[in-house]
């Protein structure tokens, strides 16, 4: 393989570099947790809902129950898109979206430790630059986490219910290489691209790779999970941080 | 009638004083025109989209369109209410919220001056702390002329669309009188409750009274329309000079 | 201000004149009261439907419930209109409607009186030729009235329920003055209008204007309601006339 | 087999014996055909409603289409039901009973005749005491023919549409014999029942036989046959006076 | 009348012959019944669910339930049809022929021997070459028979549920006379089609008779309950066959 | 790390071995490409469906398109499923899998050669007893090649479409370590799951991971990438024996 054309990107970043990271707590002064996180343009409003009950499915099983949803204001983007409460359904990449969301905030909770809470998450995208599902993903780990926070002041749970903080990073591969954090006009021109939620162990709770123009090769996935596993390094100290500045 | 009993309000206003209103014009970078709009707690993104394009009904009918469709953030509310996107459908207060908008606006656009063009008008709560879509309205119109102003500058018009500036604002009767502008925990106990849309010259564009506890009498009615006249000429300074703040 | 141009009326009545109102009690042989409202050609037929039980959310909550809905035949007016079953949900205006005949209804109704109960109204549209959500508010008091005089009769009442009668009627704006209850005709042609609810105490219920074609101004709100209060009074009488002939 | 008891009508008519039926052509004004009939309690409005056009499918293939659809207002039966609009779809029996009216009126058509007209037919039933879908069918060839007849004076035809006349009736089989004609109680008991939808030529456009209780013989079969075509030759008597008189 | 053409069919069959029919029982190994069933190249597949419960309605009444949905795969046809669960509903069609699957099956099926019991049989088409409707009842039968078996070893059952063996076949009318199970081909061109649904009695559960063409005289109906009455005979030999091989 | 607890499965295979595989092509008589494709019980119909036309979006971009629908029978499954069609919409899993169909076929097409038609792949489960998309994938391909082979030879390519054959398998994560093509049984133990999709270049198309009941380390992921490799690769060889087979 010959050397890649040196890698150059519209905003001056480095190939596995964040874009700028913003949150800021309790934006919605009603949820038992919420931020609102920006990754560069992107904005994505996570409120974290507690009720005190859980799915009917779930009643007598003796433990809680965590579920997202995700949705688009419909001028997030540069062409305005139907609102979905007037078509009448959520679209397939919703759907897909809050599933993830939904599977990977699951994955940390002791749902035991908080029996008979459900946690609803509601991710919704004021602006969509691009890396909208990983910024709703890193979004709800704070909304949860401030949310669970409430509940154990009210004595609501059994135990410790997150197991580790999780975050969430997109990485695309270009002719030029992989680059992380992609913006909308850098993921409309990806060879392929993947998503990669991971824990602060370091192991993975989901990746997704999905060839757009060519496969992948093995070489290329491991480049991907190096630079994703360094982006979400930063995005677990940045959660932490604005954790405890939160009162 | 005897004197009412002095008003006392928990944030201290007089029964004809307006909350702080905040207005933060271009919040979106898409849209042709955008604004938030803030009374005291309550958030509402309004975005104004432009379509080079008629609804089918309208082709060839020499005139242009405007439309709004209105929501709420799950979570904008004290309780979660369930997203309507997932139920499939919009609930009837919002149907009802974004035709009052949609006709409050079209009322003052010289229709035929934009003919090729559609507005679609979104209006998203964000927080929902009492008088939504009054201030939904208020914004509206910001975002209406703001993206009037871009079709202006691209030569899309035809020639002046706005007739005048247009707000809105509510009014509840209360045992202890009239007051403006109400909150939340305020609209939870007044006896009736109105909201008057009005232009600038005076004259009112929508008005809708509703009795809850009791019947209003047309005394009472009057001085609703004073407090409304007062809150709505403050409204419109506002929105003239956040239009004139607006490169 | 000119003198206005005097004003003439294609069927030759009077500004503040009813078209003939016509009502017919017991239309329907199932239902625990009803009754086929006409002004003019407006034909509506109400039922109310007693159910013996309340809502889920109003479950030992100590009171009753009233809700109403309303339909138009797809050939209730000049142009065939989709079926809503068949289109799978109602349009805005319907929605609208019902909204508002329910909340009329509900305030003049003390609900803990009829606790355990609810009053099923549905407003059938058989020809629409204007006016006929004044029709169906108007109609619904009537079959609302003989509902519960059986449930009174069958001992399921805990005391009155009724506060007292209510009645609805529309008005218009024209370049000629204002006008009182409209034909479609009439109705195509204002330039702005208005629906007024109001109870026997002469107190407003409800208040709807909407300007169409220019705002109004609070002297022509004035005649409109004037107009609107004379006309109600007339309607209120009819229906007591209707309630004394129904065995 | 036993002689069967003898068997006594509630209402007291002979086991092959219609109900009253009324016929009241020209009920909506605004309908190119209308009429509503009545067979007892029974009421169901029907309407033929013209439009210059086919359905996509249709296009250019030189021939119109005629299509109907069915309806029953919400209290229309002795316990009220959930509104088909409200509720989001039509329920089966609906679907059912409207694609019957549909094939029966087609099968009487020269489709080609009509060439780019599409006939409505809209059928709302008042009360529903049994025999509504045979009274539908009976009225829609009323209104249909109606409708047609203006198409005609109009020079939209372009040779004469309808072959025959067609009519309809239920059968039901009791333990003493068989019965025309049912009301709602009746049909309640019965063992087996059946529809029949019959040309003027004495052939069969529709038979539905349905056992409820019992499978039928064809003994059986034949008596309902029998009374069937009994029955709706008196039909399409009273429907060529109704045509007759009806200007 | 003419002697008639004398009729061929173009696979051969004479006029009152069955295609080939295939009964495969226990295609589903989840399936309390189940069953293959091909009629020529039609292949249906037919499962019986057992469900320890009933309907919300019917709790307590002291009698189980049964209940039958059908569907098609999309290329189960010539050409491709939408699928119905992405349109979001079933077409008339579908819901007409589920609601003739479960009637048929109720009406031989002594339902308070099966208290507290819900069989739900579902019908799917993999290739629909004619008579789809006629096979899914006579597979149905099968399915049903072994769930009920099952349900009978496990002491399930409060008695014997099945009255007796049900079946269906299609007759159509050509110009050359009647003939029994048409393909699709055949279906295509007949005057008038007929469906009938018989017991092992020789007496009729359903009869569905429809002009499409031209009305049906009763001499024509006759030869079609002969023909139909011999191809059930048939089947229900080989429904008996099929389940006297199944362990 | 201790060695693991020697691996073993309940149907005796080893840690990489798949189930056996069956390819039935030509099953539909209709569909352009067709067959029956069988993981162990698993069962899953794959036709391809084409259209001489593109969505409307994609007029005149100078390519076609290839979609897919995934369905399951109710009874596919240990419990019956409610059925898609009758709950009014798809399920979320559902819209998930149909997309992956969708993506990963289109990622082997060159759309342009196949412009103005469009392939739609109907994937519909009959048996899920686990690895359904798999399945699915595995069997678009073949059921796409063979609809590809019938427009060529028809003409209607600008030139070859498939770059080479995709196909598809899961892997699972368990205590002994990872294993290849679970069935239900074994998919309900496992603590992560993933699909991989490849081509036979070797390199990937999607690769899905999940945790389930614990994080995946970067080892974890490298077995799995193997297993599923060499799986494939015995997939795309039966692919290709199939493909040869089939006249």
């Amino acid at each position: 393989m010959t050397t890649p054309a040196p890698l150059i990107r519209a905003d001056g970043r480095k190939a596995n570099e964040l874009r700028e990271v913003r949150i800021t707590t309790g934006c919605n002064p009603y949820a038992e947790g919420s931020c609102l996180i920006q990754f560069g343009r992107t904005e994505v409003i996570c409120t974290a809902s507690i009720q005190t009950k859980v799915p009917q499915w779930l009643k007598g099983k003796g433990q809680g129950w965590l579920t997202a949803e995700y949705g688009m204001l419909p001028r997030a983007t540069g062409e305005r898109k139907d609102r979905e409460a007037t078509r009448g359904k959520q679209d397939g990449r919703t759907v897909e979206i809050q599933r993830l969301i939904g599977r990977s905030m699951r994955s940390i909770c002791r749902l035991a430790e908080m029996d008979g809470l459900t946690v609803w998450l509601d991710c919704d995208v004021l602006i969509a630059d691009g890396g909208t599902r990983t910024a709703a993903i890193t979004g709800s780990y704070i909304a949860t986490a401030l949310a669970l926070r409430e509940c154990g002041a009210k004595k609501l749970l059994k135990g410790t219910v997150l197991r580790e903080p999780v975050a969430a990073i997109s990485c695309g591969l270009t002719e030029g290489g992989v680059i992380l954090d992609m913006d909308y006009a850098e993921d409309s021109q990806t060879l392929a691209d993947a998503n990669f939620v991971m824990s602060s162990s370091g192991d993975w709770i989901e990746v997704q790779v999905s060839a757009e123009q060519r496969p992948v090769k093995n070489s290329e996935m491991d480049v991907m999970k190096d630079y994703a596993a360094h982006g979400i390094r930063q995005l677990i100290e940045l959660q932490q941080q604005a954790l405890s500045l939160t009162a």
